[in-house]
């Protein structure tokens, strides 16, 4: 007989209770998460240990899926846990507690799967896991960093299970609607008709007007009081002004700048309340130091020292980790392949290659042979000037005294010069140390070495690593080397496999490293578990007739995710195949790290493949689990899908009016009005057919009205892609329907770009219109704040018109689209946006490799139109290095570099000309000037300005330009000016090195 | 090692939910109690099963006292148990819960205190108790009879511990912040910050505006909410408004009108989310009939049949309750006093007298011997006409076949006049049935003829009762008289002592009662049990050298709440005899039941006696927690003390004009300014001297000030008390203290009066104000509803006037209130409260022995005048019995028969009289006018007249007054006229009988 719903939680309570939790009470005020209840987001401020369990059920308002979803509701509860500080095994703690639970380790697969938390209404943030059962997210674990903008010290641990989740394998049942509470009622009965009816309410009857008022009131409320230093009333109403924000949101009444302001707005008044709370227990004195339970982290100084080895011996050091995320795996062995043999070699320690394996759980770097002893080293000691040293050519007192202390015969001593002097020197071998003392004296700094994108403190050592380091194994042949790291003391103890246990392993000597692992069955090398998923992948897929289609950054992090991969194929209902391939494979892929199996046409087959950690124990007991889970969320997928082909995609227009752009520039709806208008002069500048341009209108109309389908409003990657197929479901042309999805091409770097020219028009009329309007209304990005992610918008507009190489002139689209603004545009704002692009640019030339002066050149010319940008970099680019370069420009320098200082432009007058030199330049000139204009390429350019400068040349040997007569001077620099003047619109030469 | 909180909540929990109830969790919205959570209040409703339980944290905003009383907070934890329907054991379970909590029944004095509850707010009543843990309330029972206005059926028990009021006795604690919370941290370590803080926000910080915006926008929300069905959504709102009204009250923002405005709201809107639960479970079908757990009520048909008893046995009928209210108790016992001699003697049993025993578990009669069957009796039944059953004197066969019908011998046939004709008639002895028999026919109705002032019904027999019946036990001598009610079945088997666990006691004999429930330490005989309290009680006052205070209502009460009684001396600390006599003595008697010790100068000593029901057994610790108790309540009692005392009691008066008396009359300060300007006339009226006036000003200013002060607001039995206290304490003459205490004088039935003039005068003006202003605005009593109290006002204007011998005109008096009115009074307006004054002096005349026609004649003349008024009825009445009595009103009743149907009144012309008989009783008449007028006495009155009456019988003899001579005519009915108008302003005789 399994728990019920009420009995888990019972056993919970008792778990956490038995290991010195304080047992609480959920909240009595609506929450989103347990974290939100004071005894979590204050309590793991300032330094007093708490640890503390306790329900807490929790709303999330746009999670409602009106009762049909087996696994997702606006309200569900959550078991909360907070250990602080970290009492060292808080994993193991957690397992054990499922364990009490009925949920064995070792009969499912569960897994830690990276997840970095945030809550930026609460000013917080923590790196920690996703806990998976059988696919299935059954618990939220973090290290609590940072919480009301306050660095956290010490850290603390938040388990937050999703009891309903847990209980969908405890009990066996398909859906939480099925969990038997008591016994006697199902969860569904119990909650099942509230939660339809808060459906109801936050979805369509919430007043929003209402709502907004009351969010006010709140927040005035909460402002007095934080005023007053009444820290639990004030947070009271900063949490109503959260729950608020979420009916508001799930109601669709928030626009994304609103939203940034209501978390702005949400985020003050956290960080108020924490100041308030931390002052708080600082005057009462933190009366709970007094409380502290279980063991403090020990010095981790080492008294140990290391023995020494007789022969050279193998050399292992490994880091047992916390999971580590898949891309910080990576990172880390790639670091300790730079990073190891490096030091050996500084040590001078003779040795075989280095190899670096890892798992998530380990990073391991492992020397077949290390010398006993670094190499001896002969250095130099500085001694007395030669000159006191030797007297006669006779030792002195001196130079005795030195070679005594140096322990070297007087006349071994020599005579350098040095140090802009002749000195005695002694020359000394200075005899290699032990390996493993001179080890032991670095390894904390190697593993302190170790950098991740983000890193994370957990205990009192204050050490920061991408997740808490448990262990510590270093060994040169049968010893220890001995350092201290992280609280840790090295030894020889590593840990087997989750799923048995993580069991002791003793390592005897570091030679055995490779078997024990084996024997243990963690395969610890990467490539070897990458080689063993790819084999038992395909085998699956075969099985079934189908492939698994090329995936090497799933396959890469799946890799990393297990230590002893047994894939395993699951079965969904073949009805799913009907909604559209790409939620489905977004949902395989990116919810669930599931390989998506195709027949031959490369069409969908009803199979997933999963790869589980550890051996095939149970197997089926996972599978289906697993199948449960993406049941669940195609079941969600399919409510969107259902929910959103209900009316054509145009009647979603309206909604947009309800979603803010940006405060001054109007809603989503306004921009598509503008979108709608600004598409023909973008499609004349493109030179679309009429055909095209009828197209291009249709599409920049629907382009945004998937932005208020449910299933983009779930999955923001779909935006575009649901679009099409929203449009093609509605009986939209499919040139439309492609071009709403392509106009969001380029996505990312390295994305496909748009390939029909309605694409390309409408994303280049929604880049330019955001741009420019975003910089009319003072929201440049600065620093790292991007916002509304104008530097991608910049590069999709640069990547599109060079990949697709297309002329456009940015300037012009510019100022189309801030014609159709109702905000007014500065010609600074204007030239900002453009130079703004131009700077994208810049990076992409660079990036190709091109000189960074040739660009410069080019971009001051052509940078408002980047085909043509990009056509005359590679061409001026070919010239500049060209032997003939520089008397080309030296030529052209010669001309420029007299006439640029001239406060204005000179009237040429030909005929007034008095010297041949001048006249014959002019008359070059003109030949030039005939066939070179502003279009020109520079090829075009140099090619008819070559032959005329030994005219140049001759011309500034004869002709002093700069004459006495005023009108002789200026007729002269006239001439020059309009020489210099060649290159315009073309490239600006006197940024070219060499210059 | 006791148990910490959380392990006391982990056994509550594991209790219930091993009795089925579902365990349920706190609620997500600040809730004054666990009944609000919907889990509770509406579970209850319909007729489907529901067992829950659950922790509620539960917020009262008001009860905060900045973390400062023992065991007194804003925020507390509430464990509540549903169990519907009720299980048959609900108090049994209970019992059983605080053993599992470690408090035996044995140890402790474990009582269950009549409380019947009731929230307006939610439309529900229900009837129970408070139990007593010691004195000190541990939790609320109540059998749910109404909620959101529906009627129950099935009713609920619901149970609603005080966690931390359990702790107490549990951990032995002095205070629940010292409750042990985890084993580590106490209770006040947890909640002791926020709870200072939550303090100052209700009392100190609330937004005032704000929170009624707050209001309005939740409501508006339920509103619609309700509207559209969803009754959890729309619920959560109606929480808010409750909570948010919480504040606002506490805060002192809500008048007394406003308190009801906001009443009526949040009931309708109670009430509506009740009536959407109900159709919603009804439209869904009722689902959880199938979870119907335990068992149901067995029939209370009796299948058993009486057997007879062979001689005269002693008869016992004991009906089992759970704890009767005290003044249930009596009731009952004085029904059945006289019910059951009726009953048997209409039975026809011969029998001893009848004893009525009680306790309040158990309603006792017992008949020392009774017949064993009834008395034979003789009856007549009707034949065929004499006519026809005898001919010639010999019997027809229609005589022959009725005396077979009816078995007697023809010839005792006799013949009977009956029904207007002659009969023959058959003589029968009916011969008596067996008393068991008769008796078991009869019981059930005897029971339910049992009447209570309020009553419930508890399971699905539908029987209503003070409290559940839960056994019949009905004897005679040694049989069962079966019979069945309520559900139950009679039997041979009662009850023992809670304490000692109601243990099962066979009656082998009815006659063994007595001896039984001696062994058994039940003292059935209420006046035993009264003695016995008496005279310990009274021995321990005299160990500390002191008295207890003549107490009956006490003495009554405290003897019907227990059936083993043993009392117990508990000390409080001397400090808080520094507090005014009235609050303690009030906290002891009317919170604790405890009697209070005084001095042989009538001053309290620091004692008070408890009476425990049961022995001796752990005296100390009951006693112990008695005083723990008291101090608790004394403490909050210094608090407010303490609070009102910072300021002068003039400094309250400006927070009277933010407590509304009645909307459209304004606040309690408007009252007090018209009270300030009426005391003028009313004092004249009075005749009061210049002193007594200055006095009385002074005191009308501050009469209600006290209104506001903490000790009023808490214990509002004290106003007038603490105004003349706190006055005393400012500074002011004690004759305007002990003003401000009599003007409430008298507050009921047979309390005292006002013994001085300012105090009568404020009083009474403050009654005129309230009646006239009320009655002007249209809220005069009707029906049972006197929400203001005006019948209290009317009567006490009434008792005073009469009990002090005060002459005083209600007329002016009402007149002058009226002009100091702001809204019009219109005059029947007046006159209607006047009548409404004179209807309950009619009531006092009457009760007082006054013959109604003399009530009725005097005052339809002075019933203005209260004190004239039952001086002239007794003077009347008086006459009325005399011999001479009816010549007398004979006479004067012939001058005003002859004249009360003319049209007017005639101009009197003595000359013209034309007979000596007129001429002398016009003189007749002249003498009578010299010497009486309205202000005469009946004595006065009648000594005069009574000798004219001669002369007006010769009048009539002589004279025909209705003379076709209209002059001569008139000037006689003139005459008549005038005689007849003599009791003008002293009695309308007319109303008299024999008139």
């Amino acid at each position: 007989m399994s728990l019920t719903f009420q009995q888990a939680i019972s056993r919970l309570e008792n778990f956490w209770g038995e290991h010195g939790c304080l047992i609480w009470q959920p909240y009595s005020e609506k929450v989103g998460a347990g974290t939100a209840n004071p005894a979590t987001v204050l309590r793991v401020l300032g330094p007093e240990p708490w640890n503390v369990a306790y329900v807490e059920p929790s709303f999330r308002a746009a999670d409602g899926r009106y009762g049909e979803n087996p696994n997702r509701m606006q309200l569900f509860y959550q078991y909360q846990v907070i250990l602080k500080p970290d009492p060292g095994n808080p994993q193991e703690l957690y397992l054990e507690s499922l364990e009490a639970l009925g949920l064995s380790r070792r009969e499912h697969d569960i897994r830690f799967v990276e997840d970095n938390w945030e809550a930026p209404a609460l000013g917080a943030w923590g790196l920690g896991w996703e806990v998976w059962c059988d696919g299935q997210e059954i618990t939220q674990f973090t290290y609590f960093q940072q919480a009301g903008g306050f660095s956290l010290d010490p850290v603390s641990v938040e388990m937050t299970y999703g009891l309903e989740r847990l209980m969908i394998p405890i009990q066996g049942v398909r859906s939480v609607w099925d969990i038997s509470w008591d016994g006697v009622h199902t969860y569904g009965e119990i909650l099942r008709p509230s939660e339809v009816e808060y459906c109801k309410y936050n979805f369509d009857h919430a007043d929003v007007e209402r709502l907004k008022r009351m969010y006010d009131l709140f927040e005035a409320e909460a402002k007095d009081l934080i005023a007053a230093g009444l820290v639990i009333p004030a947070h009271d109403y900063v949490l109503r002004c959260s729950h608020t924000f979420n009916l508001l949101d799930a109601r669709g009444a928030v626009g994304v700048t609103e939203r940034a302001h209501y978390f702005a707005r949400m985020r003050d008044l956290a960080r108020d309340v924490s100041v308030a709370y931390v002052a708080q227990r600082e005057e009462m004195g933190h009366p709970w130091f007094k409380s502290v339970r279980g063991s403090r982290i020990e010095n981790s100084e080492v008294a140990e020292t290391a023995e020494p080895v007789k022969g050279p011996a193998a050399f292992l050091l490994e880091i047992g980790t916390e999971e580590l995320p898949a891309a910080d795996l990576d990172t880390a062995l790639e670091q300790l392949r730079v990073a190891v043999p490096q030091l050996l070699d500084e040590l001078r320690l003779a040795r075989d290659p280095v190899r670096v394996l890892g798992t998530p759980r380990r990073l391991a770097v492992l020397v077949g042979k290390v010398a006993p002893h670094q190499a001896d080293v002969e250095v130099e000691v500085k001694g007395p000037p030669a000159k006191a040293a030797f007297r006669d050519g006779r030792p002195t007192r001196a130079a005795e005294g030195f070679a005594r202390k140096q322990g070297v015969a007087v006349s071994d001593l020599q005579v350098r010069k040095m140090d802009g002097g002749e000195y005695v020197v002694a020359l000394k071998v200075e005899p290699g140390r032990p390996a493993g003392e001179v080890l032991a004296g670095r390894l904390a700094d190697l593993v302190a070495g170790i950098r991740f994108n983000r890193s994370m403190r957990w205990n009192e050592s204050g050490v920061s690593f991408s997740r808490p380091i448990r262990w510590l194994v270093a060994l040169l042949g049968e010893r220890v080397v001995p350092f201290g790291y992280a609280g840790l003391s090295s030894g020889r103890v590593t840990h087997g496999l989750r799923p048995l246990g993580s069991p002791e392993i003793d390592i005897q000597r570091a030679g055995d490293y490779l078997r024990l692992m084996a024997d243990n069955q963690v395969i610890v090398h990467p490539a070897e578990r990458q080689a063993r998923i790819v084999e038992q992948i395909n085998d699956l897929a075969a099985e079934v007739g189908g492939t698994i289609p090329h995936d090497p950054a799933l396959l890469a992090e799946v890799t990393n995710l297990v230590e002893c991969p047994t894939a395993l194929r699951g079965a969904f209902e073949g009805t799913y195949l009907q909604l559209p391939r790409d939620v489905l494979v977004t949902v395989m892929r990116k919810h669930q790290r599931y390989f998506p199996i195709v027949d031959g046409n490369g069409r969908l087959l009803p199979y997933f493949v999963a790869v589980r950690n550890g051996d095939d124990f149970y197997l089926d007991q996972v599978r289906h689990g697993n199948e449960e889970v993406l049941r669940a969320r195609f079941a969600d997928a399919a409510f969107f899908y259902e929910a959103d082909t209900g009316k054509p995609l145009e009647d979603y227009l309206p909604r947009l009016d309800t979603l803010t752009f940006q405060e001054k520039l109007g809603s989503v709806g306004d921009k598509v009005r503008r979108l709608e208008e600004l598409i023909h002069p973008v499609s004349d500048m493109l030179g679309l057919s009429p055909q095209e341009v009828a197209t291009t209108v249709r599409a920049a109309h629907l382009a945004k009205a998937d932005l208020v389908t449910q299933m983009v409003v779930e999955l923001t990657d779909l935006q575009g892609i649901m679009g099409e197929h929203y449009a093609l479901g509605s009986g939209e042309p499919p040139a439309v329907a492609r071009a709403v999805r392509e106009h969001y091409l380029p996505r990312f770097a390295g994305d496909a770009l748009a390939q029909t020219a309605p694409g390309v028009a409408v994303g280049l009329a929604d880049r330019l219109d955001s741009l420019v309007g975003l910089f009319a209304v003072g929201l440049k990005p600065s620093g790292t704040a991007d916002p509304f992610g104008l530097r991608r918008a910049a590069l999709g507009v640069v990547q599109t018109l060079m990949g697709r190489q297309i002329r456009f002139d940015l300037c012009a689209g510019l100022r189309a689209a801030a014609e159709l603004l109702s905000v007014p545009v500065t010609e600074e704002a204007l030239s900002d946006a453009l130079d703004f692009i131009i700077g994208r640019l810049r990076v992409v030339l660079r990036e190709a490799g091109h000189r960074y002066d040739v660009v410069d050149a080019v971009l001051a010319e052509r940078g408002h139109d980047p085909y043509l940008a990009v056509q005359t970099v590679t061409d001026l680019g070919a010239w500049v290095t060209r032997d003939d370069w520089m008397d080309l420009l030296n030529a052209y320098a010669r001309c420029v570099r007299i006439v640029r200082d001239q406060p204005q432009i000179y009237e040429l007058a030909p005929s007034a000309f008095a010297e041949d030199a001048t006249r014959a330049l002019h008359a070059a000139y003109e030949r030039v000037v005939a066939q070179v204009g502003p279009e020109s390429s520079p090829t075009e350019l140099f090619t008819t300005f070559q032959p005329i400068i030994p005219t140049i040349n001759c011309f500034f040997d004869d002709v002093l330009v700069m004459a006495e007569d005023r009108t002789l001077r200026e007729n002269r620099l006239a001439l020059l000016q309009r020489i210099a003047a060649l290159t315009a619109g073309i490239a600006e030469l006197q940024v070219l090195e060499g210059f």
